[in-house]
């Protein structure tokens, strides 16, 4: 497994959504899974990837873990930024961290390790190509 | 076109989930189509079909028309009683009405019209067998 | 009622999320509410006012009414503009309409009305700082 | 801290919904929160206590650490059952174990830790009558 190289964070930043929030007006929990695809994704992208493209060609990211934890609350309409870093690639695993920022405060700080499948659900080796893109 | 027989509604119960609802304390105005695809299903499976087993078939239901009208709002942890009644079937559509009750009090209002395609995304016939269902 | 002026519509544009599409790949049908709801936020914000600012001050906007034709779907990834105009304003209630772009595609076009409640529920005067805005 | 008796776990059954089902035909990765969230809150109502009650009073729960394990993916209606555990409570946290089964099969494994809030967020004590009802 090699371990990624110190390098900036990929930021993403989302607007918080009425339907996201809850009664008590804070963006709900289950939300930020949706924002830290959403950060992974945009990193991709902007490595040259296109994650519409490796599930058309037949692969596919599975979550096998995820942790977070919840600081402060986001509330609706609140720009947050999503700071993303690869923290560890292996054939086998993909594992990312990510921090939500509202302004100078942090509002969360998760890790998530993906795996890959194909469309039948067999565990796939992490391609080349995206290890290198990292 | 068919016109259904005047028959006693379908009834499906569903409990307002927390998530579903907004910083208002209000079931989200989108939910509701979310409550009419359950009732809806439901439905079909009292009368003995199967969705999922439609789409494994290669045949999907397509929301071609929606319409809703908003009387009272539900609140979390209501529970509401979904009454589906099937308005109209032929071989290109089949248009549901569904009324949201929260014990005497009308909710909700709604009309939706299905089609049907195939995995490709082609318009088909709606099946004898779905027609007959009813 | 006042009729609104021909004006150009104005844009949002939102890439559509994983996990809003369904089995199909499809975005699907309720999201569209969401994403109308955006619009129609942005559409305030450019215009001077805020959303989030008229909640705190106490005055809540409810749909009442909406209906939707579904021509073409969206797909995961896809980029959608969403073209939103104010169709109707009164003392009582506000009508946009919506087109759902993508490229040279209408995917849908939808009518939703909205009312004003205070706290309580209790209907509302639309304020004239906000039939101003338009 | 207390530590929780060996006692059964509490069980809460939920028919996996179409639009919960990500374009891999699975119950996407943040759903499972919502349905960790409906579990405890059926069993604090089958302790006899009640959540939305909890928060009219003006408490509210958060979540402040959350952690899950996914083994196996559930699908488009599928019957899960959520077998909920409390782990531990204290003044100042509740803690519960999730096991997602669908038949014999784990689905997956979650920790969830909560915190009590008052309605301007500052953390509050759990009540003796909520470390009772256990």
């Amino acid at each position: 497994m090699k371990e990624s190289q110190p390098a900036a964070p990929h930021e993403t930043t989302i607007r918080v959504r009425y339907d996201e929030t809850d009664p008590m007006g804070f963006l709900h929990h289950s939300k930020y899974y949706t924002y830290f695809e959403i950060a992974r994704t945009e990193m991709l992208r902007d490595s040259g990837g296109n994650y519409r493209h490796m599930e058309e060609s037949g692969l596919f990211a599975v979550v096998v873990k995820a942790e977070c934890k919840y600081h402060k609350p986001a509330r609706y309409d609140d720009v947050v930024k999503i700071l993303t870093t690869l923290r560890a690639i292996s054939a086998a695993k993909i594992e990312h961290e990510y921090v939500v920022m509202r302004g100078p405060d942090r509002l969360a700080t998760a890790h998530i390790t993906l795996a890959l499948v194909d469309r039948a659900g067999q565990i796939q080796k992490v391609p080349d190509w995206l290890r290198a893109l990292k």
